[in-house]
Formats: C-alpha cells, structure tokens, sequence
C-alpha cells in the first residue's frame, strides 16, 4: 500500500488507470477548492472517499503539504527489466537512464520527475543497491511516476550487456573524471545513461561494462554536482541534440 | 545563528572564514572517522568543539543525518544587491541567477549548489518574496552556500533595470511557453537568468523587465520540470556555449 498526497500527485493518480484506490481522504474545508482543480472529484471516484471535517483530517495527516487530499493506493510500480525491450517495442532514438545505487528518495523522485519531462522511455534501478520507488519517491516525483516506467534488474551488469546485444549505446557520467565532456558524446542513438550513487559514483563492474564515460566539468569548489542536477543536464542536452 | 551537520558542510565551514563558529558537537564514538575526513578537525578549532558520548549526542540531534557533526555559527549570509557590480568587478561574461519567489528551501539549497558547480558569480533573490538563506537551504547546499554569494533585492525589477544598464543580458526562463527554445540563446554575454516561483513562474512585472523569455520544452504529460532541474540545464548549456 502506497500513500502520496497534494494535488498535482493525487490529480494524476486519480486520472490514471494502473492503480487501485483503495482509500481517498479529503478535508472538508478546501472542498471545493480541490473539486475545481482535480476534475475525477467531481465523478464517481468520489464516493469513495473520506470527507472529514477539517480537525479530524489535520489529527490524521498533520503535515502541513497535503493540501487537503491523501490517496493510498495499490498497485505495481516496479517492473521486471527484461520486459523493457518488449514494452519498448521499436522506438527509435530510445533512451534509458539506469541508476547505480542512488539511494535518496528525493534525489530519486526529482530524477523520475525529469525523467518524465526530457521524454525518457524508462528508469533502470538495481534490485539491491538502490533506494526502491516508496512513498516518499513517489511524492517527490509529483505524478510522475505514474508514466514513468520504474524496471528493477536484478544485475545490473548483465542487463546493460543485454542492452548493447539490443542496439544501445550504454554511456556512464562521472563527475570531474578525466573524460570527454558531456555534450560531445552523441545522443543520436538508442541510450542508456548510467548514474551513480551520491556517495561514490559508478561502481566498478558497473563502469567496465558502459562503452563509453563522459564528465561535466565542474567550475567551483566543492566539485560535486548533485545526481539529480546532472540527470538534467544531460538529458536536456540530447533533447538539444535530437531536435536539431 | 544557523546549524548545519554533516561532513561536507562542516568541513567547507570550517575552512571557511566567512563565519563564526559558536558552537562544535562531536559524537565521541565518530571522532577518528571524522577527524579523517575533516581536515581542521586536527587544529585549533577542535578545542572549541564539544565531544559528547555517542548518548547524549543522539539525544541532542537525534537526526540519522548528522554523521556525528553539528556546528553552530553566526555571520553574514545575504549581501546588498547593489554590491554585486562592485564585487564582481569588469569580470567577462559573468553569470547572475535571480530567483523571483523560489520559496522551497529543498529547491534553493539546490539551486546554490548548482549554482557553484557552474562557475555562476552569485545569486540574487528578492527580499519580500523568496525563502531567505535559512538553515534548511544551507543544509542543502552542502557547503555551497560557503562560496556563492547571496544577494538581496528590494526590488528586482529595478535591480534587473540596473544590470541592463551595466552591460547584463536578463534572460528569462519560463517552462512551455511559446518562446525560443534555451539552446538558441547566446550566452557569450553577461548574463542574468531569472527563474520564477514553483507555482505561477517569473511574474508579470519581472517577466517584463527581461530582454528575453525563453523556455525548455517538455516531452512528457506532466510538463513540469522543477526550478531546480531548469536551472542546471541552462547553466551548463551557457558553459557548453562558453567552451567552444
């Protein structure tokens, strides 16, 4: 059972179809306010829901982000990565970003969320070293990762050999390596990007099997961009590359 | 007086002199460990802090984030918009970001880091309507705050006025509207960039004091990339610029 709240998350679970309500909780007092920004309130899936007055709602939900509407739900956010390639089908120009090991939710949910916006075809997280899509995740995300597929491989070296067997470039980003820079790789291509964790990058066995690294170069002096700043980046930049 | 714990901004502060250092915690079981990865841990500055066994620590900052380091110190974070040009001096192609109502401390802590690692000379911010340099932001930042100055406006239009007069470009950056895209801009200049707030954007006055609006566009339904991944895809694009 998963919980997110506010309005653009429950806005977008309420419109989309792969999960299953099972509880909606609404205050009272900003009613109205929610009927007029989140359209499905106004049709059936409000019966189902749980209008409280607004102390009850505040004693069960005290944070001060909800905006009045909580969902928990049910449903399956995780998929198998070798359902990638099928649910992919023959896209052109594919482009995968595979996280090794980022464990922060909010850097996780921030990075679905750009993700989503750069026009990516899915997220790739390791079963055992990575931070799984929760709660949290979720409510970072702000709808996001309701179409945005999550793949969870079991290894993660294998799967991305499997990727270069299926026509993929696999390019790793290393902060401050010596390595060419970002925008000189070429993003005309199936892509997977590989990310590593906050603390120490892309592991080894990780790193031997992308074909190629690439680096931001840093100008200041703490050298150390965030994951969910250089996601950014890099995809922006072969959106950049592709629209020309 | 502000707090930040962990390593990263302790060391950065503790290297820094722009602050007074008021008061130092230590968790006792962490001490090696620490003094391994902070350098001024071994020198003076130690006799100031307070060692506290791994106990009392955790019940005075009982946060799993601390990584057994705590400092409080007082000084100066925000610097009057108007000494910017005069701290800047008649640096070529220098790079302001103004902020117009970013209220998420989350958000702006990042956007300071971001703001280091591309080489950016400061960021400005309006008195009466942005988050201040709290804590929180410092504490997100990771020591970035130790060397991005933070300028406060008090009034951005007029202040943006100012840098059009000293040979500043404003370029305002609003998501999916219909305008050029970020990468048709030329940043070989002195360069402002404006970002707006979380909710509603740049506003109606600022937007009108920009010499340029340009957006990002999005590839997915959520059509919302957050401020603080906006802001790292047009500094490094200026970078990229910048690098040919």
């Amino acid at each position: 059972m998963y919980q997110i709240y506010g309005i653009n998350g429950c806005d977008a679970l309420l419109s989309s179809d792969m999960f299953t309500i099972k509880k909606l909780f609404v205050d009272h007092s900003r009613l109205l306010k929610l009927k007029a920004k989140i359209n499905k309130l106004h049709h059936k899936k409000i019966d189902d829901a749980m209008v409280l007055d607004r102390k009850s709602f505040l004693n069960k939900f005290p944070s001060k982000h909800t905006q009045g509407i909580v969902a928990h739900f049910e449903g399956n956010v995780e998929l198998d990565a070798d359902s990638v390639f099928e649910k992919m089908g023959k896209r052109k120009r594919a482009c995968l970003v595979i996280l090794d090991g980022v464990t922060d939710p909010q850097n996780f949910g921030q990075i679905i969320r750009t993700c989503e916006c750069a026009g990516v075809d899915g997220v790739v997280i390791s079963k055992h070293k990575s931070a799984g899509v929760t709660s949290a995740v979720m409510q970072v995300s702000q709808g996001a990762f309701l179409s945005m597929p999550v793949y969870i491989a079991g290894n993660l070296s294998q799967f991305m050999r499997k990727l270069k067997k299926n026509d993929f470039w696999v390019i790793g980003i290393e902060n401050s390596v010596n390595a060419s820079p970002w925008y000189r790789v070429d993003f005309n291509c199936n892509a997977a990007i590989v990310l590593g964790s906050e603390g120490s990058g892309i592991s080894r066995l990780v790193g031997e099997n992308c074909d190629i690294i690439t680096t931001i170069p840093m100008k200041g002096s703490i050298n150390s961009l965030n994951v969910s700043a250089t996601v950014p980046v890099v995809l922006f930049e072969r959106l950049r590359q592709i629209s020309h």
